[in-house]
């Protein structure tokens, strides 16, 4: 529940909807009461204004995202949470970088150096009130650490995105730019996993983004469901930020399912007030 | 992509929204345009209207929903897709059952016999254009099958509620009111299966009712935390009939997941347009 300080007990407020006309997302002001109402009632609100019923508020909830690569280039650093945004515009996402990391976890030296950055990322953010954590990475580097330490919701990229293709089929084939699919995810999808996969000449998600690299990433996801995979899980985070999941879905007629995506629904999700 | 024939280009529509204020759902209808939104893109329209655009429409996802035992009370038939429809709005729940099994599935012949039947349903969700099916029961029963034989997404109640307890913690719990988990749900957790119990003195949903039922819930729940689970699945569907998901999270102090919410989640997420 959301007070007011010196506001009137029952306070009318605008709530700000978010509608999608035309491939553009504009904001639409609708008058709902601010006391007793479920709508404002859904975590953190992001408000513009010192008596929000004044002006208007915009209701958002407030998740935190980890990036575990070190970038000062915007665009990169929230590519990850404007998708998760425009899926799901109830959520405001909240994008940091760990530090020092230009070129990310790579191997087990470079994943232990990250996770006392992750966790340190992760602590202020609960300090900061955000209502959930994303690690945006499908190794789900630092995850259990953090769930450990703080009290909110911590989702990974890599379990979200296999569970998701769990509840869609049995059979799960992934798709990655390593030879094969994160621990975690090998962990969960257990005996389902049937094939594991990564486009030939692929080696970093900037490979994908060629000509020759969205072909090749097109034929490995017809090779998974040769294998016999029913439901394709990304097993990098990488493939959401260059969209090619319709594409992937279209040329293997399977269900392909994005680790950004899968990451953001459970966020959603959990941060919704039962 | 909605067409409506004879219609403007650009149609102007109205859209039904729901919103809850003070505890009861009121409709209020916002005006989009109907051509290229993506608002009113989102699956199956149930149209009220020759011509939606002149008198508004009510959009909603229409999806399927497979109870596993004959019942001519409307109340209970449709008590789990109320639910789903309570938290996912946007879709419109259409509850059926199958034929001759008032006790519903309770072992290996009952199955057997309930099997053809969930089939039967499934495909005639499909024929009248349903954008997916839930198999509203934990065992997920006819899900495999009925996944070889339509094209829109088959949900199961157990594989889903594994799967959202997955996306939250790494050691989960079950509850549920046998003694072990369903196959589906062991299967799908391996090793992340911790504890798998039930409430003391029950044996069907109907004993949760009373108030030693609901007291031994609790405390199976706690056990459930003190045996190491970090998440709770609910192992039977009819929790979610009596909807103590939140009193069990409150006894025990952590998260605890419903099989019919997480049923809900994933229709509601698998139907939205991409």
């Amino acid at each position: 529940m959301i007070h007011y300080p010196g506001g009137p007990p029952v306070a009318l407020a605008t709530r700000t909807i978010l509608l999608r006309e035309y491939g553009r997302t504009i904001e639409r002001p609708i008058c709902i009461r601010a006391a007793g109402s479920a709508l404002i009632n859904s975590g953190a609100a992001t408000s513009k204004h010192k008596y929000p019923w004044e002006k208007g508020i915009e209701m958002k909830t407030k998740v935190g995202l980890i990036r575990v690569l070190t970038t000062k280039d915007e665009n990169l650093l929230e590519a990850h949470g404007r998708l998760v945004e425009s899926r799901f515009p109830e959520l405001k996402v909240e994008s940091r970088c760990i530090d020092d990391q230009p070129k990310g976890i790579y191997d087990e030296k470079t994943s232990a150096i990250a996770l006392p950055k992750i966790l340190k990322l992760g602590e202020e953010m609960e300090r900061e009130r955000m209502k959930a954590i994303i690690v945006s990475c499908a190794d789900d580097p630092g995850v259990e650490g953090l769930r450990n330490i703080v009290k909110i919701p911590v989702i990974g990229a890599g379990s979200s995105c296999a569970c998701l293709a769990l509840s869609r089929g049995s059979r799960i084939g992934t798709l990655g730019i390593r030879e094969g699919a994160p621990r975690v995810m090998k962990d969960i999808l257990g005996e389902h996993l049937v094939a594991e996969t990564r486009p030939e000449g692929v080696k970093t998600t900037w490979d994908l983004m060629t000509g020759e690299g969205k072909k090749n990433a097109l034929s490995a996801a017809e090779y998974l469901r040769k294998t016999g995979a029913e439901v394709i899980a990304l097993a990098c985070t990488g493939y959401a930020t260059i969209g090619i999941a319709k594409d992937l879905e279209r040329a293997a007629g399977i269900p392909v399912i994005d680790a950004v995506e899968a990451v953001g629904l459970f966020a959603w999700h959990l941060t919704r007030v039962r």
